[in-house]
């Protein structure tokens, strides 16, 4: 099995983003799977193109998307990416998008084919929070995880995909008191767990 | 110099307590300082009787205790204890006390010697999050801190004291949704700052 | 105009949902809108059930459907429902659906007809918090807003529908430190707002 | 039976503040009690001037001081002030005192004479949240609850003093995502009931 994990880079001013950080520190295998990792651009639209490219080149039988929640606790499985792009900030090529669909001819919301709740176990068993998730947001997180679907969709019918959101690292809650952090060494623990789950599922 | 860094057991039915979790894994020395280490009991009077034959044993010139504040997001260093016992929770030894003075004869509060400031500042150069805190609540963290200071006020009056409240650990949120946590090494890496600062004072 | 406005029963245990206790103090007419109220049973299926009897007794042009959220700070309104039963508590019928369509034949997921942020702007008008949501979970909201949304994909393609969460009252959150709860007289007030920025969409 | 009961005015660019928002609504009597008011200017020094002046018109038996406590979601009754000054924003004056003393003579701390559980008891039984504080940090809240308790200690022997934090009125919180608020009415539900259980003490 092959596994392509994505991380976005940093967006919105921040000059790391824990999601690359922790992708990019996973190992090259994990049990029997290989694993591959590409960072994204946060950007809407671009995200799947160099997600596109990497599905190309890598041929996955899973992706798992990972980006960064700042403020949730815990680890937290999506189960949903829904049609909607709808952009309180700028991405980082300056677009904010207002109520639009990601895909017009694509479903209003595609679930993830990914064993959720057995990720949510597999890392909680690794003595880290996990919680599932109901809702990707609708910035870029949402339209990856969305864009992922929608490839499955349309030209990889075999491919499973997911999204995984991580909480910020220490070092960017120390100005914003009483914010949730997980160190990077627990997320990229956590990342690894939720792989072995999906792996044995 | 020599401190003494002390650290609480389990209580309330959990398994774990990260502050003497923390506190055995300190390293002997840091920078030109000496570090011993303690574990208290959770338990009103015999955790104070622990501590004074720990300072009576080790002539410390500070003492710096470390106590699990569950549902803080930061580490953070206590200005002030309270001459207050009030305890919602037993301690390990079944006591319960309501709304107690702990030394009849005692100041209604001592502030600390250690400099919480810079401990504040040296955690945050360590990439973690630190808050100053005004209350060490009123059970057993408050009433070693306090107990600290009469030791100071009544036998030692070249001492230093002072408390650091840590966070939960990852695997102690586990069942607590939202609640945030900090990593062990974090805990680690984030009290021997505060030592540092302590250290250069 | 004739607005249909639903409010759930007490569920999990709790004697008070702020769901209906909002609904049932509404005003009989906003601005030109006739409003008609219906209590609705916290149970999968039977939720659906008494709103389409509802929908067939009162034959409304929006059905704006109220439950409580609590742990928010805000009132918020719903963009999307998804096609999803995953019950962590019994609702009110012992019932705990794991992992099930609502509808096997049914959409992914469908977005609201109505104007949800100009719900949110209305209600911030109105002094109070409003925030956007993403998720109306699992459990018997999501379900009652899914239901009738297939309803209007099946029977009622002229019926506009959506749902908004409210918090917990004041009197729910004695024993729930740090949670936060909204006045009853201001559910009614928020809704009211919320009614108004449909009326004039 | 007298008593006073002040409120602080807007601070930090605020236009509001539900202390004396709600201060000003109390009824003229509770119970037997007389209720008279003041507005404090929330400035170091200055607020305990005019704090002094009031209890010498008014030869209050009691002062409950009532302040904001931005970000709790419960109505929460002091138990004790301590003897610093340590601003993280200016006060109304512009003044930003760091580590200072309020009373270079006075008391590390001073504990209430005012009856805390039972006042809690009494706005849990109005069916709101109600807390005990062991803090009212470090700001022009606890300088003007140190300050009742120096002029107690040094002038009005007879004096009963002590503080209420309430929280945010919603209307604070409308662009402060998750942070709980409480009606105003809310807000003056919680100080009568507070008043009558200093009463009936």
């Amino acid at each position: 099995m092959k596994i392509l994990v994505t991380g976005f880079d940093p967006f919105d001013h921040a000059t790391v983003n824990p999601a690359w950080e922790a992708v990019r520190r996973l190992p090259a295998t994990v049990k029997t799977a290989t694993i591959v990792t590409q960072e994204i651009p946060t950007v809407f639209g671009q995200s799947a193109e160099v997600l596109h490219a990497a599905i190309v080149r890598e041929r996955p039988d899973v992706v798992l998307s990972i980006g960064q929640a700042g403020g949730r606790a815990a680890l937290t499985p999506e189960r949903v990416a829904i049609n909607l792009d709808d952009a309180r900030i700028a991405d980082n090529a300056g677009q904010r998008p207002q109520d639009q669909s990601i895909q017009p001819t694509g479903a209003p919301a595609y679930f993830t084919q990914l064993p959720v709740k057995a990720m949510v176990a597999a890392i909680q068993q690794a003595g880290l929070p996990a919680q599932l998730s109901t809702t990707a947001g609708t910035f870029v997180c949402n339209h990856l995880m969305y864009q992922a679907q929608y490839l499955r969709a349309t030209e990889f019918p075999d491919l499973r995909a997911g999204f995984l959101h991580i909480p910020f690292l220490p070092e960017q809650v120390i100005h914003r008191p009483g914010t949730p952090s997980l160190a990077l060494a627990d997320a990229v623990r956590g990342i690894t767990a939720a792989l072995e789950a999906i792996i044995t599922d």
